[in-house]
Order: structure tokens, then sequence, then C-alpha cells
């Protein structure tokens, strides 16, 4: 094997990393891969840890013992994150969104990748500490989002369905009151979903009047598993409500004012994070 | 500013060159953020390029000139694709897949991270050639792959709807013969989601009778926009079908036989590819 480089060893370790977050990658599989002494691999992921937190692009815990490894945590520079939130804002802002029945169309907004990977990283930092086991979001318009959370927690994905699908096998359905407009909808979700006394986090990308939420609750009391919290783009906050979990959103709206207007501004939750950073 | 070491330059560029797959990063940006000039950062990018393509781990593209910036190319070791093949027909192979109605449960594979991060990255390899202005799927199990690979070709998600949603505005919808029953169905998609003349790849879960392809393509026409291509996880090979553009699958499906078993077998066309890898 040809003898492979320091410089090459810290990019392809930083790739590995990034690749696989939350999940422990063993000394050995990289000792192996560059025809290194683990030693040699140690000082590399000391320079790549030190290299990603002096940036704040990420941690590198490392457990030590027979199955030694490491294990990348997903961060995101708060100098990233308030850019993003400001870009987000004026694209939500801009009055063309507004669809007959005064509706905000952020479908465009919710599908594209280059937006949902930074929002999701952000949401999956501020979430790390609740160490769920799975992301639940309810088809459609949330899953890119929820995806992107499951991905850089290294955990899976379920998508609550509208009605039952054949091919899904046995399923749970329940009856739930939808907030915004007080009507009776159904959810479902197949019995081999989730492993029993889960711990999970919804994600979604409007939260109206909380019904959806009431729903996952009682869903999930269904399949003896927990809400541990929820993460959203907007949240409505013409509608009070009290969900009884942590929230973290990116923008609180108002409506749609007379002016036309739309009344829509940054949410002080997602700069707090759970840990309480103060803004 | 605190000098910043060759290793770490090497670590953060690598990550920001994966966060931003297929988009073109400007050489000032990075001599910026590592206060660095720009000679030194071009250096920097040679031995990320080089060793990136020596692991097989993507390409490096240099775009020369006033406006001189890098792009990154999601590429997959064939290794690592080969062993991925082999675990995903592991995993369908397992005879508590078959649900009643001789179907194969396939919603916790689709709604994997694990799984799709990297199923998303050989097909987006694949399709790199035909360059794509948007991906697009039907709700709802094949959108996390969808996204994934809209994701790894820097381009935007466009999910079809079953039905017409509300908050989307006008839509156009058409009516499709679904292969697999004969039915009469519907497709709906937002006015406002395509630009004109757009170039498209459709991702999705199973390829049961073709019936879904033709609706897309029926309903890209409306949009003035063409199919280029489709990817998929698993073809049914039980039914017969000419779609009349590219198709790159995981699996070909060949149904349940008497004894229980799940007869799949590896595709030749990821292997093969759209460049004609020889297996």
């Amino acid at each position: 094997m040809d003898k492979i480089s320091r410089n090459t060893r810290i990019s392809i370790i930083t790739k590995t990393l990034l690749d696989h977050p939350n999940r422990i990658i063993s000394l050995n599989s990289f000792a192996e891969r560059f025809g290194a002494a683990k030693s040699t691999i140690s000082e590399d992921l000391v320079l790549v840890r030190d290299a990603l937190e002096h940036f704040h692009e990420g941690r590198v815990e490392t457990m030590a013992g027979a199955s030694g490894g490491v294990k990348y945590l997903v961060e995101v520079p708060n100098s990233d994150r308030d850019r993003f939130l400001a870009d987000f804002l004026m694209y939500l802002k801009d009055p063309s969104r507004i669809v007959p029945g005064n509706f905000l169309y952020v479908t465009d907004l919710m599908q594209n990748p280059r937006i949902m990977a930074k929002a999701g990283a952000i949401l999956s930092a501020c979430f790390q500490s609740l160490a769920p086991d799975y992301i639940i979001t309810v088809e459609t318009k949330g899953i890119p989002l929820a995806y992107e959370v499951a991905r850089c927690l290294g955990v899976g994905l379920i998508v609550v369905r509208r009605n039952t699908k054949i091919t899904e096998g046995t399923a749970v359905s329940i009856n739930y009151l939808t907030g915004n407009q007080g009507m009776l909808s159904v959810m479902s979700l197949s019995k081999r979903s989730i492993r029993p006394n889960a711990r999970l986090l919804f994600i979604d990308d409007f939260l109206r009047g909380g019904g959806t939420v009431r729903g996952i609750k009682d869903l999930l009391s269904e399949f003896e598993s927990t809400l541990l919290g929820v993460g959203v783009m907007v949240d409505n906050k013409e509608i009070e409500k009290e969900i009884g979990v942590p929230l973290i959103n990116f923008c609180d709206y108002y409506g749609i004012e007379e002016s036309g207007k739309i009344n829509i501004k940054p949410s002080k939750s997602i700069v707090q994070g759970l840990c309480g950073e103060k803004i």
C-alpha cells in the first residue's frame, strides 16, 4: 500500500466522521484503511477534533477502551445560524408567498436541500442533549426537514400517514382534532414502526393550533412511547397553545396584516436552544 | 487572527466542500476565513482533491478565472457500493417483510437515514452526467431518497401530491393509470413548483408497472419540462415495461415464490451506471 500522508488522512477522516454523525467509528477501521498505527490515527483525530471545534463546525468525542472509537456530533457556528435565520425570514416575508385563504406558500423552502440541510443541522444541535430514539413527522411537507434531523442525530425517521396503506401491514389509527379548523382528522402508523418505550422528537414545517402535536402524543401512547420535544420552522403565534414539551422554532408568525405585510419575527427559542444561550 | 495550520485548513475545507455538493465555492471565501493567501488555499485544495480522489470519495473540480472556485462532486467507492447492495438485498430477503397481499414492507428501509444517505449518494453519482435541474418524486415513501439525491446534486426537490392542497395555490392535476391495479389515480403539482423547460429525474422506492412514470411524464409536459431518467431502489421484473428513459435500480424483484422465498437479485444497472462500467 502507498504511504498515506497526514494531510490525506485528515481529509478522509473528516469526511468519514461527517458521513456518519452520532455513530461510533472504531480507530481500527481507520488504521486498516490507511495502513497506519492506531497511535498515528489518534494523533490525526486530535487534529481533526481541534480543527472542527476551533471553527464550531462540530464536536468529536473519543471513547476509550477495547471498543475505542470516535463519534462526530453536529454543531453549527452561531454566525451561520444567524445568517440562515435572517435569510429564511427574508424568503418568508416575500408577499408573493400569500396564496388564497391567507396561507403562506412554503413548500419550495421545505423542499430545498440547501435550506433544509442547514435547518436540520441547527435543530439537531439544539435537540442533541435529549438523545431521541427516533424523529417523527406527519406526511408530507415536513419530511425533508425531519429526515435531516434524523440523519444528523444518527437515528431513524418515522412518517405518520394521513390514511392506512395496504403495503404497511397492520397499523394503528387514531382520530384527532386539527387546531386550525377544529376538524376531525385521522393519523395512522404501522405497528412495526417503533420499538416500545421509545423517545421521540416531532419535527414539522408549521405549528398552528397544536392539534397535530396532541394527536402525535395520543398515537405514541398507543406505542407506549414518549414525545420529548417539538421542532418546527414556523410557530403561528396568533393561536395560543401549551404543548407541554420543549418547542424550538425558527420564526414566530403573527399573521398577514391588512396592508398585506407578512408579520413574522425570528424566534428566541432557536437562539437560546435547550441549553439557554442568552440573547 | 490565530495562524491556522494546514491540517486545520484541510479538515475545514473538506467539511465545507462536503456540505455543499455540486456548488461553486470561491477561493476567496476560504482565504478570508483562514486569513491565508489564495495561493496557499490553492495548494490546500490540491491536497484535498488528491485525498478524496485517491480513496474515490469524490471529485473536486477547479474553475479558473476571476470567479475562480471549486466544486465537490459526490462519488462512492465501488467497494462501498457493492457492500451496500449486498446488505440491502439481505434486508429485503427477510421473510418477515411480507405483509398480507404479498406486498413487501420496505418503509423502515426507505426512512432509514443510514441507508438512504448511501443510496442517494450512489444514485446521484450515477446520474451526475445528466445534470438535472430538479429531482421529482411522488409522496410519500420515496421522499427521503429523492431528497438525498437532490442534496448530493445540489438541486431542488419537487414532491407530487396525490391530491390538491389549499396551501399550495393554483395546481395542475392529471389523471393516470396505476400499473399494478389498472386504477385511475390523480397526481397534482403546484403551478409555481417548476420553472419552464426544466430537466428532471424521477426517484422513488418501487417501480411496478411504470404507470407512475407515465403519469410524471404527462404531468411534466404540462410544465413544458422533460423527464431525463428514473432511479428506484427496486424494479418489479414480473411486469414487463418500457419507460423510454434510462433507468437505474438497485434490485430486480421477481415476486414471492410459493415456498415463501422472496426472489430478488442485484441489478446490473446500478453497477454499470450510465457510463457503462463492465461487470
